[in-house]
C-alpha cells in the first residue's frame, strides 16, 4: 500500500499548471491565484505622513512649554504641504504629508491652540508620531508571490499600491462524474436499493469553493458505454476529470476498463482511512483522478490527497496546509492505515465524531474539521494532535 | 473605553436578523446562510447495505469451511433483493441492499466462488461488513441547524438526505463608504499628498467572500453635502451601511455630524489595537457602523467587532469563532489595550510580523492570521496564546 505522503508526492510528479494567465480587474480578483507576484511601484507610504490630528514642527524649534508658536499652515489629509517656516508650527490632520523642515508631530490633546498660534506643553522624541515613506513596503519589493490565492487583505494591499488589475490564471476546469447504478438524484424519488446521489454534490462545492469550474458530467450508469462516452466529454471539456466510485477491482466496476482503453489508469491502495482504493491515470491526454465510492472516503480523499495535485493544475503554489496542534479529548488504538478523523474543537481540546464509518457523512458536518492519527500510532487522552480545521484545505 | 467584549456585546444586543428567507437550490446553496433546520425526511442508509464486494448469508446458515452454499440471487448496488433463501447465499456488491434474511456479508477474498456456489473459509462475527439503516442519520434528525452558513460538505449531506432545496436567507447587502480627500483610486496618479484607497478594496472583498452583497457607495469627499448624499444613498439600498475613516473627533471628519443629522451616531472608544475609534448609529432606520481609517485598523475592526453584528444581521447563529492555541515564537510586552497581533503559524508556533503598525497593511498578506494578546499581560517566549487563522473568521 501507499503512504498518503507517497501518494500525494506521485500526483505531485505528475502535475502540471494547466491554465493560462489572464488580467482580471482587482474588485474581482478575491479567491483567484496570482500569475505572477505583486511587485510594489511606489513606496507605501508614499511620503512622510502623520499618525495623529496634532501639529507638526522641527524638533530643534521647540521654544519650551510656555512659549506660543505661530501656525504658518493648516495641512489636510490629500494636499500638498508647503515647506515649514522655520520657527513656526503646522496644524496637520491623521494621514496628511509632513511638511519638509518638519521632524515631528505632537498630538493635539498636549497642545493648546490660540488664534493662529499653538502652545506646545509637552515635547515628545523627534520622530514622533510619524508614518515614514515606505515603512509598510518600498519600490521593487515583491508583496506577493505567484501561485498565492489572494485573499481579502491581500486585494486592500495590492490596491494601495495603486494596482487596479492584477495577472492571474483562468479558473482550473474540473469535470465531476458519479458513477453507480444505486445513485438517484436528490428531489427525486429513491426505490428500493436506492439512495441519494451526495458525491456530486459534495464535489460541486468544495471544488467551486477551491474556485474552479465544475463541469458537471452526472451519473454514469454501470455499463461501459454510457461511462465512455461521458469519459470523453468530460475530458474535452475540462482540464482534469474527477469520478467517485467505480474504480475497485469489483465486477461491477467499469471506469477503470473504458479508462484503460482511452488512455491509462493505475489503481491505488493508499493506506489511509477513510478511503484505500484511488485511481489516477488519463483520458486521452486529460488527467483522471478516481476517488472511492463512499462519501466520507470521497470528501477526505479529494482534501488529502486530490487537492494537492488540483492546486498544482491551478497553478498554486500553498499547497501544503501547516497543520494546528491540540489536545485530545478521545482515544483511540492504533491502525495499520492513516487515519483522519472527524474531529470538533473545544475549549478542552479536539472531540471525535463516534461514528468514523465512510459512509456516515453526518460526522463531516458535525466536526470542524480532521485530526490525523498516524498508521501504527495510537492516540490517548490528552496527547496533542496535529488538528486540520476544514478552512485550512481552502 | 470599552473592552472588545464589551463592544462586541452591545453591537450583538443592537442585531436583528434583516434578511428573510428564500428557497435556493442545493447545487447552488454552498456559502449560504440556513433559516431553516434541515430535518432528515429519511434514514441514511435507506436500509442496511453492503460495505464490501462479498457474499451474504445468514449467520446460522453456515456450513462449515469445507462445504459449499448455493448461491440463490446477485445483488448489484441500486438492485432490490428479494429475500435470501433458507440455507443459500447471495453474491453482493458495495452499497447493494442487503437482502432480509441475511444478517452477515463476508468479504470476497475470504470465500471461492465455484460455479453457482460459494465456499465460505472463514466465518466472521454475526452483522459483519453490514452497514445499518439509519446508521449515519434516523428519521426526523434536526441534522444542520438555522443559522448554520452551508460548507462543501453540509450540501453533500442535504443531498445525501433526498432534498434538492434548501431555505436559506438572503444575501445581506451592506454599502461600503470610504472618506477622506486623500484618497486616490488604483490605477490612477496619485498626486502630492495623495494615497491610493486600500479600504473600499479590502471591505469589498471580505464582504464578498462572507458572502454578503456589497454596494459599492464610493469615496465621499471630507464635506458635509457629499458625505450626507452618499449616505442617504447607501441607507437606501442597503441593509447595513459601513464606512472607514471620517469618525474620529477631528475637526475635518464630516461623517460623525451628518449622521447625527440624519439619526444616531455613538463614537466608541475601544481599548484594542489596531483600533480604537469606531461609531456604531443609524443613517434613518439602517444601521451604521464606522470603522478606523489606517488599513490594518479597518480589517482588524472588521474581524473582530463588525463581524458578529454582520453576521447576526445575515442571520447566522455561528459568530464567535473558537481560538486554537500556538506557542508564541516571540516577546511582547503589556498594553493597556488588547493586541490583535499578525502572525505566521510555523512548526515552531507563531512568529510575529515586525511591524505592527495600524497603517501596514504588508502584514496582514504575511500573516496566517491574528494572535490575541489580552490587555495588561505580557507575552513570553513559548508561552501559548490565542491564534486565530484567517479561516476562522469565514
Amino acid at each position: 500500500m501507499l503512504s498518503v505522503e507517497q501518494a500525494v508526492a506521485t500526483l505531485l510528479d505528475h502535475a502540471k499548471r494547466l491554465v493560462a494567465p489572464e488580467s482580471a480587474p482587482l474588485l474581482a480578483a478575491r479567491g483567484r491565484v496570482l500569475a505572477e507576484a505583486i511587485r510594489a511601484p511606489i513606496d507605501v507610504p508614499p511620503a512622510d505622513n502623520s499618525a495623529m490630528d496634532g501639529y507638526a514642527l522641527r524638533h530643534a524649534d521647540w521654544p519650551g512649554p510656555d512659549d506660543a508658536m505661530r501656525l504658518s499652515q493648516r495641512i489636510t489629509a490629500g494636499s500638498a504641504p508647503a515647506a515649514l517656516e522655520a520657527g513656526t508650527a503646522a496644524r496637520i490632520f491623521t494621514g496628511a504629508e509632513v511638511p519638509a523642515g518638519a521632524d515631528t508631530v505632537v498630538m493635539q490633546e498636549r497642545c493648546e491652540a490660540t488664534a493662529g498660534a499653538v502652545r506646545i506643553g509637552e515635547l515628545p522624541d523627534r520622530g514622533a508620531n510619524i508614518r515614514r515613506r515606505g515603512q509598510d513596503v518600498q519600490t521593487g519589493q515583491d508583496v506577493l508571490a505567484a501561485g498565492r490565492r489572494l485573499r481579502a487583505q491581500d486585494v486592500g494591499l495590492i490596491a494601495s499600491l495603486g494596482l487596479d488589475r492584477v495577472v492571474v490564471y483562468r479558473p482550473l476546469r474540473v469535470a465531476v462524474m458519479s458513477t453507480g447504478d444505486e445513485l438517484v438524484e436528490p428531489g427525486r424519488a429513491a426505490g428500493p436499493g436506492q439512495i441519494f446521489n451526495s458525491n456530486r454534490y459534495t464535489l460541486h462545492a468544495q471544488l467551486s469553493a477551491w474556485g474552479f469550474e465544475v463541469v458537471d458530467i452526472g451519473v454514469a450508469r454501470d455499463e461501459p458505454v454510457a461511462v465512455r462516452e461521458r469519459l470523453l466529454r468530460a475530458a474535452a471539456e475540462a482540464d482534469v476529470v474527477l469520478t467517485s466510485g467505480g474504480v475497485s477491482v469489483g465486477e461491477e466496476d467499469h471506469v477503470r476498463d473504458v479508462i484503460e482503453a482511452l488512455g491509462r489508469i493505475d489503481l491505488w491502495r493508499i493506506a489511509v482511512k477513510p478511503g484505500k482504493p484511488f485511481a489516477f491515470g488519463a483520458v486521452g491526454d486529460t488527467p483522471f483522478i478516481g476517488l472511492p465510492g463512499n462519501p466520507v472516503s470521497v470528501f477526505v480523499t479529494l482534501l488529502v490527497i486530490a487537492r494537492p495535485f488540483l492546486f498544482a493544475c491551478q497553478g498554486r503554489e500553498d499547497t501544503a496546509p501547516t497543520p494546528l496542534h491540540a489536545p485530545a479529548r478521545f482515544r483511540k488504538k492504533a491502525s495499520g492505515r492513516e487515519d483522519y478523523l472527524r474531529v470538533r474543537m473545544t475549549a478542552a481540546g479536539l472531540e471525535m465524531y463516534g461514528n468514523q464509518s465512510s459512509g456516515a457523512l453526518f460526522s463531516t458536518g458535525w466536526a470542524d474539521g480532521l485530526a490525523r492519527q498516524p498508521a501504527g500510532a495510537a492516540i490517548a487522552e490528552g496527547d496533542p494532535v496535529e488538528f486540520y480545521p476544514w478552512a485550512l484545505f481552502d
